[in-house]
């Protein structure tokens, strides 16, 4: 466990594993970074039937989006400020919007963790068959062997994970921005015309019309880019003091490399003249990987530049690994999840959570063969539904607070608000038939899901909970049965337990012919004489028939009754009980003491209560 | 359940359920009667190297075989009479010529009847898709679906066994014995060379040599056609009485069928020059087929004994059903399994040795894909060995007995064993290579196995076993301690139980911030107080710190501590536990009582015992 876990952590060394921006980034902007990988991808191959001059439309679709993620940079920087315990879109819409809002936010960003890990995954996985084609049968084996290293790192805790997933971040950003400032300078040089080292295919010729449904389809698309960007307001309580600057920083510095990759990628793509070639054709070949080639030429530059997109596609996945957990957590404090996953683990994470996701993750890997790209377009949905319940929330915020920019603040985040629900709506529209109607299902499912938790928690409180002192009327000792199938030191110690505890104990014997005389006959010298001989009470035998030689019934039968008889008393089931050595010996006892206790507990009610008299053998 | 397995028997239906020669042929003839059908073949394998003139010896052969199975038939006559409580070779060889010899029987035997059943199933499903090439493909899937209809028909019952099994067992008997009787019709009235029907392919020219070696070969393969043989005596006790006369009628039809069927058979496929088709090649036709084929043409009555001979060798399986468990029974009364395998199910029938023989059966089916060719001539080791036990038992049974014919049994019993136990010699270094050394390995380790389980269970009846009076010295209420996170009706239900039992109860409540101050405040309102009030000792509230988190090892440690400190009590551990009404439910407590259960169980001692108060959730 310590070998594969780490050792488990104290409560109080929760501090010290606190992070800042250097780490913050590779933890909570590995997705939103990433995500410039695909996301531009995703708009250009819709746009493939313009042919040369669908490339050009890019740029506008490009810088739409990057308006929307400044609008939404601001709109999080504030969220940072008013929230430094950790302000996700749950908590913000559920504290601004309430319950419903709050809930919905919740499942649609639940969706979108899930789907990112997976996507993330089998993306890395698929680029890096694409790139050596021998691995391809494994495709399914090797993202289940990604995903299972994800899940064991970040089950060792918050800064491990960052000093693992470091030096793959740092690697793809440099690489794509150098790409990007050496394009920009050939570009500028050449007079806004480069040549390319490694010529890209030639873009094929138009086949199709120029529609506005085509350009809403092509933006929904490239709204990929920007999911990942909340990663730093959900988790601001992993930063280091001063919490709040930290995580801006950290927000700032990773809105701003995307931002930056966005722009130029859009740029590049016009002067190099390069277009999405057809995904799952022959030929195929990545955007990226034709604009590194274009810009720098097939060289070692080339393939680490590759390589570290993949490796950072594949791990992509650790955000939502970062985020599920964290939010889960939040949930479940309002008692709408299960309470499990709000207990810190041995390593301060939120174990379950970490549980539950890489489960729901494997379970969609297994699902779809470890190729997900058609659940790329989906994300889309959660991610901009709580987009824009945060914003909302942050704007209500304002209004309440007496903050001195509020109504600055109120214009930001209400302009994205605004923007965001705009681009649901649009995503929702293009991407409905394309699976989009799964999402649409799927939360109001969770939300019913979740309001019914937390019905269960209210209901068991409301029966359970109590402030009044202990009521001590009534308290007399048990009516104690004890089942008993032959005379033995076993036997002998359950029922010295029961006299123990009680003067009123019956002890049980289910009728099995030899065993059965044999008792009848010697128990006024094993029992009664002893008993009698000390004053105290003798135990009362009692035999029972059973015609079809089950023994558990006619125990359970009796108890039932007696139960019934003595409307007033606690019953006490005494249970003997031989525990084995080994766990290969159990094969070799009935189990019949177990069988017994969980028919209790099945058919038992509140005044039938469960013994366990062990006896531990020596062997 | 009912439904599937029937309605449960009482004991004394017992008698009922007992059966005549009718039913008792399909029961447990159905192995040995089956093994007609590949015996012979097996034999002709062999012998195709030897063109035409290979044919003419399966007569000796076969001859050599039904002398063997005349012996043997005679021997377990005298079985029966001598153990009419069923005399397997385990308990013949166990009670007369001591208990290494019956642990060898019974090794011996189980693995016989698990090849037996694994081999019968997919001979059975192999024969099927021979003739319909379109199943191959499902042919795995065939034998699971066979066997399980297997099992759960045995798991029903004896006479139900017997009634579904009936049909196709005559069916066999009828068409084999017809087309056999038809055959010699026409042979003898042709004056011994009768024309085919349908005639059979060439025999091929000779390739090889006679050698002694490849008739021993060829003998071993044959005895498979004996294997089955012991079952009508391992399961006397099954037949109606008179028990020993209704046995050994049912013994006398199988062997004499079996032995007309193999001379028959010998007799015509010279008659009709017949030999072997090599197995697994084009052109592959079974012996049987061609031999019906010959005499009376490829019409319905052909596809009728094919179809018989498919569902017996299938259902051949059933007789290891019949058996099986009965030995592990015999077995497990000795104590040298475990005590499950002695216990009648709600139909009377040993389930457990039914369930572990279909458990096996099955691993060994998926294990091969279906396809168990290669089992077959390993199971005569298996049956032989055991032959020669019983019948050496024999031997002794009557050295020791003063009845009249003691001599004459003698001789018969002896003969017997020396010619099975040259069999067996011959068998194993015939087929020694071919797999006969896994049986000669497995042999011994089930044998340690079934030492090892007696010796466990002697120990733990020298631990255990008393007969002496009751002590009743020293008897005093417990130690009780109350783990208890927060005060609610459920913490008070449990501490209520605990001042019940003993006046000495201490609360234990692992610190965790809030809710440890509130409970520090409240406990003089909430227990202090009204247990002075009513005159009763208080219970002391123990807080326990936990730098790690957890919650049950700080309590286990405090748990064990009060052991060491007070030697002379008994402990009890009252765990209040929430019962929730559904099994959903289960994800929404924390599992923290069951968990207290397992760790107090696995790391407690004598002394810990551990008392569950249940609160059953009303919703």
């Amino acid at each position: 466990m310590d070998l594969l876990f780490g050792p488990p952590l104290k409560s109080r060394e929760e501090r010290a594993e606190r992070i800042g921006p250097g780490t913050g980034i590779a933890i909570f902007g590995l997705d939103g970074l990433s995500s410039a990988a695909y996301g531009p991808e995703a708009a250009l191959t819709l746009l493939i039937p313009l042919g040369a001059a669908g490339v050009a439309y890019l740029l506008p679709i490009s810088a739409t989006i990057i308006t929307l993620l400044a609008i939404v940079y601001f709109s999080y920087r504030q969220t940072i400020e008013a929230y430094p315990t950790g302000g996700g879109s749950y908590t913000v819409a559920r504290q601004n919007l309430g319950e419903g809002a709050g809930l919905l936010a919740a499942a649609a960003l639940m969706i979108d963790y899930v789907l990112t890990a997976a996507v993330g995954i089998s993306a890395g996985v698929g680029a890096l068959v694409s790139a050596a084609p021998r691995w391809q049968p494994h495709t399914l084996a090797l993202c289940l062997v990604t995903l299972t290293i994800i899940t064991i790192a970040n089950l060792r805790g918050v800064r491990q994970v960052g000093a693992i997933f470091m030096l793959p971040t740092y690697l793809f950003i440099v690489s794509l921005l150098g790409t990007i400032a050496l394009g920009m300078v050939k570009a500028v040089a050449s007079g806004g015309h480069p040549a390319a080292v490694a010529a890209p295919p030639q873009l094929p010729a138009a086949t199709g019309m120029l529609t506005v449904w085509l350009l809403l389809q092509a933006f929904s698309n490239g709204c990929t880019a920007m999911t990942g960007v909340e990663a730093v307001s959900n988790g601001v309580r992993a930063f280091r003091e001063p919490v709040v600057k930290t995580a801006q920083l950290t927000l700032t510095i990773i809105i701003g490399i995307l931002a930056v990759m966005l722009a130029g990628i859009a740029y590049l793509v016009r002067a190099y003249h390069i277009g999405a070639t057809a995904p799952g054709q022959p030929g195929y070949d990545s955007v990226l990987s034709q604009l590194v080639a274009a810009v720098a030429g097939r060289n070692a530059f080339y393939d680490i530049t590759i390589a570290s997109i993949l490796l950072v596609l594949a791990l992509s996945a650790n955000t939502a690994f970062a985020d599920f957990p964290r939010l889960c957590r939040a949930v479940a404090l309002d008692s709408y999840l299960p309470r499990a996953f709000a207990s810190p683990g041995r390593r301060l994470v939120y174990s379950y959570g970490i549980y539950v996701l890489a489960a729901l993750c494997g379970a969609l890997l297994v699902l779809f063969g470890g190729v997900t790209d058609r659940l790329i377009p989906l994300f889309a949905v959660g991610a901009f539904l709580a987009f824009t319940l945060s914003q909302a929330g942050m704007v209500m915020h304002w209004k309440r607070s007496r903050a001195r920019r509020a109504r600055a603040s109120i214009l930001v985040n209400g302009l994205g608000a605004i923007a965001t629900a705009t681009t649901v709506v649009v995503v929702i529209i293009a991407k409905f038939t394309e699976g989009a109607w799964v999402t649409v299902l799927l939360i109001p499912a969770i939300i019913l899901l979740m309001r019914s938790v937390r019905r269960h928690y209210d209901r068991v409180d409301a029966e359970t909970a109590s402030s009044t002192p202990m009521d001590v009327t009534r308290l007399q000792p048990p009516l104690v049965v004890v089942p008993l199938r032959l005379w033995d030191k076993v036997a002998e110690k359950g029922l010295r337990f029961a006299m123990e505890i009680s003067p009123d104990v019956r002890v049980v014997h289910v009728s099995s012919g030899e065993d059965t005389e044999n008792l009848r006959r010697k128990w006024p010298v094993l029992v009664q004489a002893p008993a009698t001989g000390a004053g105290l009470v003798t135990p009362e035998l009692v035999v029972l028939n059973s015609p079809y030689r089950y023994l558990i019934p006619p125990i359970l039968d009796y108890v039932l009754d007696l139960e019934r008889r003595y409307p007033e008393r606690q019953i006490a089931v005494v249970i003997p009980e031989m525990i084995e050595s080994h766990w290969y010996h159990y094969f070799l006892h009935n189990q019949r003491a177990e069988w017994l206790k969980v028919v209790l507990m099945l058919r038992g009610n509140q005044r039938i209560n469960v013994i366990s008299v062990p006896w531990y053998l020596k062997s």
